[in-house]
């Protein structure tokens, strides 16, 4: 879908591109699976070929674009491309988040630049922001809504919908793939969270040191009360950087309405930067869909080209630090808590003596709708900040007290 | 104050700067008016000079740094480096608005780079953001709040203070200069609209071109008059390209409050752009302020300092068309009217008749408070989108009106 916006822009705006930048890019080949398949755009059937090696080590070609996705073969086909003394544009936040290290210093050991802009908030230019724009800044924190499907899932419940059909609409409109894994575990988020803090903080963070919570569990009702008290629930991922490391997580999180993120709605994206110079900055727009990616990676083209013309290779110095992250439970964040409980005296008390065990104490409770037939409450609590593993530990001894039915929701609470 | 806050970050993070792009910045000289000043910074006295034309002409200088502000004498030295084969970097939004076409000419004749990061929008990248990450995309409009003083003056209307009041705490607090009119009359902000409009439509805009009204005649009543409407007052910044050519205007505009930039408060600024291949994007953050508008200067720095190393030029062919600018009178709104008027029969059917004399015609109207005593009656008129100059017109005709006793207030609508 990216590659024919890709070829389509490159179309359309040739002569644009060919001024600005003063050559004019031309595709030379293009590897595809199934040469038959009908597409988006029209190609010169001469240029395909289902040899992607083809172009990976033909000398003629310059640039090679990889907009497959998925860890492999990607990453081995960027690898060669890179060895080849090819630069490389590429979309793929999967490699670039598990093997981008390696893959940068390939590209520098190689005099050759890996350019990866699409990979992360699709047409947002943040790899740029953070690579060029704010390299005199520390940056301390990073606050992102970086998964589309997600954020459109949560905007239709928002409205009252339930996660099964917001999900269905969602795969109906295009916006989530019939396995939602990816985007609802919020293991895409992590890929690119893992690029991002890496950039913003000059030093390495993999997707799997990146904490993880989905939004499959969520219930329309967190929302309606998260509304009452002022908030709404977004697919929240958050990194900072403090004197003990960096901490990087994505989670459903509690944002006050007042929040920058909390207007962000549907597909749309946007980053929140906390940098010493500038202070508080954010982008926002479409982070995914061929037209905004393409966007992206045309850049990327543009910036090859004009390297390629001088003769030379853009070369900064991006991971500076080995700063150490955070395990997830040594981390600290108000937390919002919903419970069914029996509906009778002194209960309130026993969960709060857990809580209190493990140091979290209560900023507020509510006692909401109340089963009497079934003899059932609702409470929902938040919480002072916590240590999560206390947290986690409460939680647990709160789901084992015998008036407590079930621990119906759990989220993190956002400033 | 940004020279300071320049010379202090570059002090705090050489070592960071030098690694990321492989050379040291080392500052040889610094031209002030007066020595003996006292600054926020330490300064080797040693590297102080009165004399300008000593870095300028000082073949051992690479770069200049130009933080001066204003016309004059600060076009003549950055054309003045130019000649002499130097990079220059600038935040000066005068010059750039009013000269910047010939002085990226000149640039490109002598090879040497022209960067203008910090004339708009402080630490925001928008310049970078328009010059490379958009350049595949067709941009269709600008919608922008680029100045902060003024916007810190209406986020103060907008809580009921009056004009006059705000305007003096902006000025004690330094967002205001003692002569505020460079600010409050859209000088600055036309500036900056025509650096933004030139580089995201490719074709010159000059300030003069950009139609301009300021904020000195804006009533708290009008900010409640426009809440209750579902509106807010700010002081946009407008561009947009046509068939017929490129529109250009700054005034003091009311926007729905849903709206991305209803939200963008204090001294902060935003740029919201819509290009055909990202939809809708936005920048938002501190749009000036000494250690943001370091942050882009030093950002600059570095892409000069890279280049430099490289022995190479960035060459971006920016304009690319001669797209005529649509005057004024030409360009369709929405208005917002407030009439004081007699309190009397027949009053808005000879208001009503002036307007549809005019093509105009009334989306709404609501007669506010009567001061009875007086006889005089406040109303509220919203129109549907007519032409400016027909606007000017029915404005001219309905004062003339003897049941009119003022046209209290005239403010264009933004859906």
């Amino acid at each position: 879908m990216v590659g024919c916006g890709t070829l389509d822009l490159l179309a359309r705006r040739g002569a644009q591109i060919t001024r600005a930048v003063g050559a004019e890019l031309v595709v030379r080949r293009i590897a595809v699976r199934d040469p038959s398949k009908r597409r988006a755009v029209e190609i010169d059937p001469s240029l395909l070929t289902t040899d992607a090696l083809s172009i990976l080590d033909d000398p003629e070609i310059n640039v090679v674009v990889e907009l497959i996705g998925g860890e492999s073969p990607a990453g081995d086909y960027i690898a060669r491309a890179l060895r080849n003394g090819k630069h490389v544009v590429t979309a793929n936040k999967e490699v670039i988040a598990k093997h981008g290290s390696e893959l940068m210093e390939l590209a520098n050991r190689h005099n050759v630049n890996l350019f990866f802009e699409a990979s992360v908030g699709g047409g947002i230019p943040v790899i740029a922001v953070l690579r060029h724009d704010l390299i005199a800044n520390e940056i301390s924190s990073l606050r992102a809504i970086i998964n589309g499907t997600t954020n459109f899932i949560l905007t239709a419940m928002e409205r009252g919908q339930d996660y099964g059909s917001a999900l269905v609409e969602a795969q109906r409109l295009g916006y989530a793939e019939a396995d939602p894994a990816n985007d609802v575990e919020g293991i895409d988020a992590a890929y690119k969270l893992a690029i991002l803090s890496t950039l913003a903080f000059r030093s390495n963070v993999h997707p799997d040191q990146v904490a993880r919570t989905g939004i499959t569990r969520l219930n329309p009702k967190d929302f309606q009360y998260a509304a009452r008290m002022g908030y709404v629930v977004k697919l929240l991922a958050a990194a900072e950087v403090g004197p003990s490391g960096i901490e990087a997580w994505v989670a459903p999180t509690l944002i006050p309405a007042s929040h920058h993120l909390a207007s962000v709605k549907g597909v749309f994206n946007a980053v929140l930067i906390d940098g010493d110079q500038i202070d508080q900055f954010m982008l926002y727009g479409r982070g995914a869909g061929a037209r905004p990616t393409a966007s992206a990676v045309v850049a990327d083209l543009c910036a090859v080209a004009h390297n390629v013309l001088r003769g030379v290779t853009e070369r900064i110095e991006l991971v500076q630090h080995d700063r150490p992250v955070i395990d997830f439970g040594e981390t600290r964040a108000r937390h919002y808590l919903r419970l069914q409980v029996v509906d009778r005296p002194g209960v309130l008390a026993r969960i709060a003596r857990v809580l209190g065990e493990n140091d979290i104490s209560i900023a507020s409770v509510v006692q909401h709708e109340t089963d009497e037939t079934a003899g059932v409450a609702e409470i929902v609590i938040m919480t002072h900040p916590a240590l999560e593993r206390r947290m986690a530990a409460a939680l647990k001894g709160v789901g084992e007290l015998d008036v407590v039915r079930e621990v119906s929701a759990f989220l993190r609470v956002e400033r």
